[in-house]
């Protein structure tokens, strides 16, 4: 195959409707770098959109990714580098060629250039500041100045206001006299005389709006004020709650600092969703696809670390009943479905609870209603599978009160299934810790504990 | 206390920072509901976005909602309606009265009716349709008449649009003049004669930009067309992978039909994380915390059932040693171990595989490092804890041979859950089933049946 039998033509970029990167290309720019053919690697990048060049990146191996940078050289885009997973980001920046690194630094905006830094190494930080020229450097010195994770690194600095008694011909007239109105702005912000913000204007109703009306008269009803202190968290769920576009960000007495924008709290929502997802399962967030195999497995280790001393546990409490367990081998073949349903229904109430705890849909007002509801809902499902699992029991090992025993101790785990999938994740959140980060182990630790103890030790009790 | 106590200070309506509903305000908001005093319910409810009522009336029992609805009557505003849960949505649709419900309906955008009644039962669709104006009534069931999900459901119909020839000046001039601008644009789309969208400009460059410079010259470097039948997943998607604003709908033949804005996409991305998320548990995606008792029983029921089954295939599995435990109980003891820590990293690599498949990151051209990389971290993390339960089994039964034989059937299930947990969501995806849907039963399957057969096989072949 040469380069030269896929066509350029940018409808196949990605695959129809799915915006997945074709497979046919990346082949087709892996061959261009085989080749050293630098030509047809930029005529085969060039209609791809910086997000997808750093996914495509992302996907390929280091040595590939090394290859394919150095024959790019120069091609290479200051947008690509903010797309990139902080993993690779570094790979990446240590690979660039200093002058392409400085040129591609200087194309961005300042609150992306925030965005690059912050997580990288000294050295590195320092290489990109110093790239940068001074206005910018200072501006980004200055974001950098806020709390890691606060409204205050996600805000740009540049703001259109007005005062709060201008009419709509001001602030046209305003707007189209000045020299250098921000890249991206959808609102006219209103301020008093102590540049406190009081409104928003959206450009579209300035545009509809007469001459002569008061800009008041036309601001927006949903207005949000936000600290610049807030957590990036509460930004992107004001956002996602009040349908924001555009907020004012505003220092500790209330004066106008900054703006943040819809898509910078859609980033931070995406990337919220996909801390939670992960930390339920206990893989650690920074995880991504294209770290290392070691660097994989040292994150994933410590989670299962906590789980391999849970289990040890649960094997404590059966070892308790050893001689039962030599007696009345069936126990020991039927125990582990009364944890493990145990343990799916735990996950179940655990999932429910961790979400509307990041929504903020459960609260002090109704936790224990929701608590209330779900043991309630675990009494009942494990009253319909202790029916099931007690016939079960019962005609596999011709023991009527094996399937009596089997099923109690069900309804059991599972009542403290529902309580310990929803108490769990409660507590934590009111001691300040994330709540999809811990809780997971310590549920299912609990049903299978509780599992193994009620079954064994209702046996022992009942059969024996 | 009275109602007099508690101040209406829109301070303190949402705790500070977090947003979440003050209880004090909904302890204040129900006791008025109890004195029905319908003039404190309005005071207080009157700083409360529509947002955070909705989240209010979530909050409380049916019964106090119904009560609350009653007496807030008339000021019931429709935007409520939109931001209500389905499963809460019709029962308040039920208790409004037909006049106040006629009237909310009628305030809002066609969109958002579209929204509204989409879920709806029949005689509810039928109601609010009918509560509408003529022309919004074409406009909502034009909007129906798309696919569910798609990008047309989520569209606005109203564009705002100029030649491509056009200047800066021109554009101005038409929008001033304009009677009619929608109540939310952030664009200005440039079609060429055959209504074919072919680039965006932004208000705010519209208003830096002096009138003789072209449209064509100021419009925006990103600019994607959202074909109307496309999956609204894909829609948020491709919002925020190229940071889109707004960006215009096309039919079939590529003509201008509608513009979607960020905000809608927003919603959506966070509906489908909620997916994700709550089907990776095992529970159904309409779920919420307001759903009765009974509602939320029944949906659960059926992932249990699969688990259970799931959990019977596991203790068959066991059965078949049922010999070998009886000779030696320490098995039946240690053998929990072998699964859960399998299920666990199981979990881990689905939990990976479905998020990055959900952002595209995982695709045909990485799929087979992926599996690699992720038998790869299996087999490490599998050598780390072998050695430590390998000792743990030693020291515990004191047989050296009962510790290689638990390290052995470690290694070989966490491969296995590796190798299970990536190939079961990318099978799932290919066959065109959501991957969070259903491969959390089969990877735990998967690690309990090769845990148990592991571990036991391998001890009876060589401890006895």
């Amino acid at each position: 195959m040469t380069t030269d039998d896929i066509s350029t033509d940018s409808d196949w970029q990605r695959d129809d409707d799915s915006y997945e990167l074709d497979r046919k290309l990346v082949s087709a720019i892996l061959y261009a770098v085989d080749v050293q053919d630098r030509d047809k690697l930029i005529a085969l990048m060039e209609p791809l959109h910086p997000a997808d060049i750093a996914d495509l990146l992302e996907q390929i191996n280091a040595h590939d990714r090394a290859r394919l940078i150095r024959l790019y050289d120069k091609e290479f885009d200051g947008d690509i580098l903010s797309e990139l997973d902080e993993s690779v980001r570094e790979e990446v920046i240590s690979v660039l060629h200093p002058h392409v690194l400085a040129e591609a630094v200087r194309e961005l905006e300042s609150d992306d250039v925030v965005d690059l830094v912050e997580d990288l190494e000294e050295p590195q930080q320092e290489q990109i500041l110093d790239a940068l020229e001074d206005a910018d450097r200072v501006a980004v010195e200055q974001a950098l100045s806020y709390p890691e994770n606060s409204a205050g690194r996600l805000m740009q600095r540049e703001v259109v206001m007005a005062p709060e008694h201008w009419e709509v011909g001001h602030a046209i007239d305003f707007m189209r006299s000045s020299e250098d109105l921000p890249e991206q702005f959808y609102h006219v912000v209103l301020v008093d005389p102590r540049m406190h913000p009081v409104g928003n204007v959206a450009l579209g109703k300035l545009m509809g709006a007469k001459r002569e009306v008061p800009l008041t008269q036309i601001a927006e009803e949903e207005f949000q004020v936000i600290p610049v202190d807030q957590d990036e968290e509460d930004v992107a769920y004001a956002f996602n709650q009040y349908h924001l576009i555009s907020a004012p960000v505003v220092d500790a007495d209330g004066r106008l600092v900054g703006v943040i924008t819809i898509d910078d709290a859609m980033i931070v929502l995406d990337e919220e969703h996909e801390e939670d997802i992960l930390r339920l399962a206990g893989v650690s967030d920074e995880s991504s696809l294209s770290d290392s195999v070691a660097a994989t497995s040292r994150r994933r280790l410590p989670w299962l670390a906590v789980n391999m001393c849970a289990a040890i546990c649960a094997s404590l409490v059966i070892s308790q009943f050893e001689e039962t367990i030599a007696e009345l081998v069936a126990l020991a073949i039927l125990m582990p479905i009364v944890a493990s349903m145990g343990g799916n229904a735990g996950t179940q109430s655990l999932t429910v609870a961790v979400r509307a705890l990041a929504t903020k849909d459960l609260t002090g007002s109704n936790v224990w209603r929701v608590i209330r509801r779900e043991v309630t809902v675990g009494m009942l499902n494990g009253l319909c599978f202790a029916i099931v699992l007690g016939l079960v029991g019962m005609l596999w090992f011709a023991s009527p009160m094996l399937g009596v025993v089997i099923g109690t101790a069900l309804i059991i785990n599972m009542v403290v299934a529902g309580l310990a999938g929803t108490a769990a994740p409660v507590l934590l959140d009111r001691m300040g810790v994330d709540p999809a980060l811990a809780s997971g182990t310590f549920v299912t630790t609990t049903t299978d504990v509780m599992g193994f103890f009620t079954f064994l030790g209702l046996a022992s009790v009942v059969l024996l």
